[in-house]
């Protein structure tokens, strides 16, 4: 069976578990640490990003990006109406570009700091740049947080799902990211209730149970995270 | 005509350039300086990254990734040996994953520092950020050049191209950052003779011919910088 090399946290590794289940693809799933910068993991991805997938015959794929289009060429193009990505190159550049403010504008403004600050550097040894979390760079990631999901109800308002008509990757990426953001009580749901309409709906799908059963090490998620009524 | 929105030092902006003039598309040229946060710049593309591309109907395209697959859609696929692509899903991935590795990871580890000390700070204003080059960032971007070139000049040893057989996106992403730190007198092409072979393949293509005749106000480039033989 394939194996795909994840972190709970990550939002990139979130959102390629959930185009599988999408798909109802099986594999392995291995926790990989990527501050440990493990030998055999930079051998298979010498960018060390998550996530990596390996297949049977020991070819890699690496990151969320590579994955999403090998995904879409190998099966997402068999999927009909069911496929994650749209026909139209136009609409295809619009996934992409949704795709990518979610897990690389919105990661670096606010899920990889938050995540970084609050549960790697617990799990991090000192050497590795673990201890307190850093509470100007809390803050400013919590400043951003509002921004995104302003643009995200926008998006979710004027839309019936991010990118036009069908559920897409774009919805994926983004839920992933809110997704780890809600674990750790980062989002106010009364504020954004167009963004929680939506979210309620990815969330209900049967792709999201497995990361909604999830539990990190050392930290509790908000009572309502795995509610799909919050 | 289309327009694309781009600087000259952005080494997204000359991939871009470099697709298209491989591709014998032409451009209207818009130099935009994105730290400027215009408003209409914003509007075309909230996530203010570079280049953009606007068709003759006013629709955007933002991000060389977005970029890259869409002119493989619509054009490359009728370039035959031409195109910067390949058929394969797992030889694709490996182009995409090394066209990511120079425009993302080189790009945060060496490109962006570098450029942003060196070529940006002098343009902004103080209020923008703009000032003299901090020393610790240059000595740290300086650092993680000879790793790059190092892997460059590994993939360039083992393949005729960076990805395989055949020209791709891959050189295309690795000659546009190469070029910027060149025009900066950033590498030393003693220590690599493997790259500078398969540089000055790239340099001597007719769609270099643009970018080596441009020069930025105010930095001179190093005099080998136009020589396809240097």
């Amino acid at each position: 069976m394939p194996t795909l090399y994840h972190h709970p946290m990550s939002s990139a590794s979130r959102f390629v578990r959930l185009i599988l289940a999408e798909y109802g693809f099986q594999t392995d799933l291995v926790e990989e640490q990527p501050w440990e910068k493990r030998r055999e993991f930079l051998t298979i991805n010498p960018a060390a990003t998550l996530p990596v997938y390996v297949d049977d015959n020991m070819r890699a794929l690496c990151g969320p990006n590579v994955l999403l289009e090998f995904l879409d060429e190998t099966h997402g193009v068999l999927k009909r109406d069911k496929r994650l990505f749209a026909e139209d190159p136009f609409q295809r550049a619009e996934i992409r570009r949704l795709t990518e403010w979610f897990l690389l504008k919105m990661e670096q403004d606010v899920t990889r700091p938050l995540t970084k600050e609050r549960v790697y550097k617990l799990q991090m040894t000192a050497a590795q740049g673990g201890g307190a979390p850093d509470s100007k760079v809390l803050r400013t990631a919590r400043g951003n947080i509002r921004q995104h999901m302003k643009y995200l109800s926008w998006l979710a308002g004027s839309r019936t799902w991010l990118a036009g008509d069908r559920l897409s990757y774009a919805d994926l990426a983004a839920a992933s990211s809110v997704s780890v953001l809600d674990y750790l009580g980062e989002i106010d749901w009364q504020e954004t209730p167009i963004a929680k309409e939506w979210y309620q709906r990815l969330k209900s799908r049967p792709s999201f149970r497995p990361l909604l059963a999830e539990r990190i090490r050392g930290i509790t998620p908000v009572s309502h995270y795995a509610d799909l009524d919050f």
